[in-house]
């Protein structure tokens, strides 16, 4: 069994959306063992930190909170897609060469898994891309930026994928990882009636 | 396959060790459809909320930190241990009559499971019984509380236990689970530098 961790490493000088300051987590230690015997922490975070599931209520108004997402679906089958060569976007052209079946859970890798620091123009999923893949009734989609789409009015790949309850997973990290299928377990928090959690996902070879 | 989510669901009401305020979650809603065209949360959390591993520094001064668990070991068989007869502690005679191996990871279920409220008089593994864990070589153990131990001078469970680097992982609910073998998927937050983590934990049959 082989496992690759593609969850970005939470701390306080991560990787934040557009570098918003309001977007870092920040820790608070309350002991330590120059103030006490044992060692205790605070983490204040924003639920869209690192990597993380999107419900519908994060676009949709009325819409479902993580409660939605069937526990079953966080350990699926995955494909991941090497669209590293985009150098804007993923529209459906750039989808249609690949074999994308209903129930398909699919990770996007880019050359996003490559950046250090924030980047402003991140490869994203454009509308034509979204609803291409709806259209294919996939289950999932995840990508290794920390939005699926940037600079799209009305955030309308996240409005076209949440609407019909297709599970987006943002925040991977995939360098390490090639073209091919896998077993994704992607557990996130139990947190009751919001809209995101912070996840820790892992591929599996060979389970 | 059968899913049991065995990890506590996070809210502003659930249960926190010993009642303490500063132990309890506190959730920052930034936007709504009252204020925004999107929905948008922050969690403000100690580590050791809700279903949790600890890590060696949570008890022992320059002990480790989450990275030195291995990500292969977080998921693991697990053997669940029915002590649901016993009123106030796990002894080393009450786990003589158990199967423990070298590399098991071993979770004590107990009637904790069923507490609603905080139970000040808890189950927790004593000395004698971590002791004995630690001799047989698990790699992990778990409870369904949020502390492994109580009333103990010293903190000495989690220390027989976090010195040899014996996984402790505390905030399970298990009272849907029988006794038996269990593949467990129990993945924390992967958070740098800290003594515990949150994490989500399942246990599945027949994967």
């Amino acid at each position: 069994m082989k496992i690759y961790d593609i969850s970005m490493t939470i701390h306080e000088d991560m990787i934040v959306y557009k570098d918003k300051e309001e977007k870092r987590p920040h820790f608070n230690n309350k002991a330590n063992y120059i103030n006490a015997d044992y060692y205790d922490t605070d983490l204040y975070m924003n639920l869209h930190t690192g990597t993380h599931f999107d419900a519908p209520l994060h676009m949709v108004k009325d819409g479902q909170t993580m409660e939605g997402y069937k526990l079953e679906k966080f350990i699926t089958d995955v494909k991941v897609f090497n669209l590293e060569h985009l150098n804007n976007k993923i529209t459906k052209e750039d989808l249609l060469s690949y074999d994308i079946k209903a129930g398909d859970f699919i990770l996007l890798k880019t050359k996003n898994s490559y950046d250090t620091t924030f980047n402003f123009d991140f490869i994203y999923l454009d509308q034509s891309g979204a609803q291409y893949l709806a259209e294919r009734s996939i289950i999932g989609v995840g990508i290794d930026a920390l939005g699926i789409e940037r600079a799209q009015p009305e955030h309308e790949t996240h409005k076209v994928l949440l609407r019909r309850g297709i599970m987006i997973l943002e925040g991977l990290t995939l360098k390490e990882v090639e073209e091919g299928g896998y077993l994704m377990i992607a557990l996130p928090l139990k947190i009751k009636n919001v809209e995101a959690a912070p996840t820790r996902a892992v591929l599996v070879e060979n389970l």
